[in-house]
């Protein structure tokens, strides 16, 4: 008897390198959950055409990029699924599908994209592909039957939508009843799981800069110019910390220092292995008796460890890229067989099965 | 050197069996086309989902009335490709990159799209794929590099986005020059020609019922229970013909009647072959000297001449219905083959072309 993994979905958008806010907020838990769970990772490079159409180039850098940064810390093509989203036709058959199943106000009432209308200020001027972006990442999920999509907190109404979704295939097509548990509707003949949300260590790192007009550190991101990438070099991170923002009323070493909104000990606690350090140098640096340089170069070190191994490991990709498009290949073959069998399934459901 | 047809695709939504309206408005002229063109008619069982995903056994019924339909009329699957829209991922696929290309306030500028929401009576509850379908029809008409659609005026604003999007893309991905005339931009190296409109003999029949309540002749309508079937038997079509709206002025047959504005009439006129008789006896039912009842056994002469032998064919591939199955199979693996070539050359010039 065969007992098969959970299957497990989630993945970035090529928008460029990995930094170690992606590292916080979700590569250290795919490294975690590679064994446990039958993992499938997807570079979403049709979801980057929604606000980035006119720069294909850049797209497909972006996926050599992120795909090598994978590889890299250690995603390993041998237990996990490392593919392309355009080379899975199932993906994008199952959005036109599920499009029939949502409502038009209820897709408007998903928070992440009046969010990002508002974030990126887009007014009504957006492509309609980007309207179709939640029903893309509901059929990234199904395509592939997932169990499990680790996320984080402003995700989860995707996750809510994608359950919303299941739920009324499985009603709608499967003659599941709808007053059937979450946890009972495969067994009760639903095709599609109703996915769960994976609450792991997810959380979000502050990037390198000042914070905002309201006092809040922002979040580590490229296009902020606040971020230490997995691919800096060991000059690039000291650079990179050395004009980190601290505290801004020491004037002098002597002077006392906070250490809260402090993204020199955000990072001290994040990425520093030794614990009693940070607690001892914390407290003399309250008490003003060690100062922001020292602090800083330990943090340099801190940081070249850690990246230095990931960073030495990208390089060998670097020098092969045709190797890693390779993977990426396989990969994508392996997610095209097992998406156009759900494909196919859902639609001999939907009794649009002819072959 | 082989001189390549040019390209037309034209199809219908499966939402029941066809009826005179459809051969006036567009059977009769795809007929007239098949020898002048390559022909793609398609059947669009994605888009019958957009306002009838509860009822996929009726959807897939009607692909089959549809395409027994089609055969009956003379559509002739050895010199035209008949096929099943959801057989085909590419046009899924193109949907999808399409989105990205279009602007949500220019999509619901598309008329059709707020008429059918206002006719429809849908208020704000529709389907967001109610909303994807005009850049379904897009991704139809491009996805087999039409260069030709024959369409009614109220479809007009499709193919306007439809050029739209085409010029667009070969601008953004081929490098053609936004200043290049529609004809010219194949020439210049765009992926996909700028569709022309065909203006055939395309026409609006109205039912057999009385008018609104403006006095206006409503458009032949299944739904409507005002339509004469392509399939209909002799004594159908008698019993529809009899109880046809006429005029309501006349009480007996010596009373003068108008022939404007009358059912009766507009089918003579549309499907009587004999223009002699149909003059002199117009004349007549003005003058009050010929009755309804006579006129209109002669319609039922006229149309049962006219459909039986259609509805004869039609029998013989309803005994058969595996052999419709075979052809639309067929057909729909040559829609695949030749839609896939113009994805993969759509994805090589999105640079997102990986195998």
């Amino acid at each position: 008897m065969t007992i098969h993994k959970p299957r497990l979905l989630t993945g970035d958008t090529p928008t460029g390198r990995l930094h170690l806010g992606h590292w916080v907020g979700s590569l250290e838990n795919r490294l975690a959950l590679q064994d446990q769970y039958d993992c499938y990772f997807l570079l979403a490079n049709i979801h980057a055409f929604t606000t980035r159409a006119e720069r294909p180039a850049d797209i497909r850098q972006s996926i050599l990029d992120v795909a090598m940064d994978w590889l890299a810390i250690g995603l390993d093509p041998m237990r996990s699924t490392l593919f392309i989203q355009s080379e899975v036709p199932a993906i994008s058959e199952l959005t036109f599908l599920f499009s029939m199943l949502v409502s038009y106000p209820r897709l408007m009432r998903v928070p992440t994209l009046k969010d990002e209308i508002r974030d990126k200020g887009l007014g009504d001027n957006y492509s309609f592909g980007f309207l179709l972006y939640p029903i893309g990442q509901v059929a990234d999920i199904l395509a592939f039957q997932a169990d499990i999509v680790p996320v984080g907190e402003d995700q989860s109404p995707i996750l809510e939508l994608t359950r919303e979704v299941a739920r009324r295939f499985n009603q709608l097509y499967c003659g599941v009843d709808s007053q059937t548990e979450d946890k009972a509707y495969v067994a009760q003949g639903g095709l599609f799981p109703i996915v769960q949300t994976l609450h792991g260590r997810t959380r979000r790192l502050v990037g390198t800069g000042a914070p905002n007009a309201n006092g809040v550190l922002l979040k580590m991101s490229k296009s902020l110019d606040n971020a230490i990438m997995l691919s800096d070099d060991p000059d690039t991170v000291a650079k990179k910390v050395m004009s980190m923002y601290t505290d801004p009323k020491r004037l002098k070493a002597s002077d006392p220092g906070t250490v809260e909104n402090n993204p020199l000990w955000i990072f001290h606690e994040t990425f520093n292995p030794d614990k009693a350090w940070v607690a001892e140098m914390k407290t003399r640096y309250r008490a003003g008796t060690i100062g922001d340089v020292a602090c800083k170069k330990q943090l340099i070190e801190v940081l070249v460890n850690f990246i230095e191994p990931i960073r030495q490991r990208r390089l060998v990709f670097e020098k092969d890229p045709a190797q890693v498009w390779q993977i990426l290949r396989d990969g994508s073959a392996k997610a095209r067989a097992v998406s156009d069998q759900t494909l196919q399934l859902a639609k001999q459901k939907m009794q649009q099965n002819f072959l």
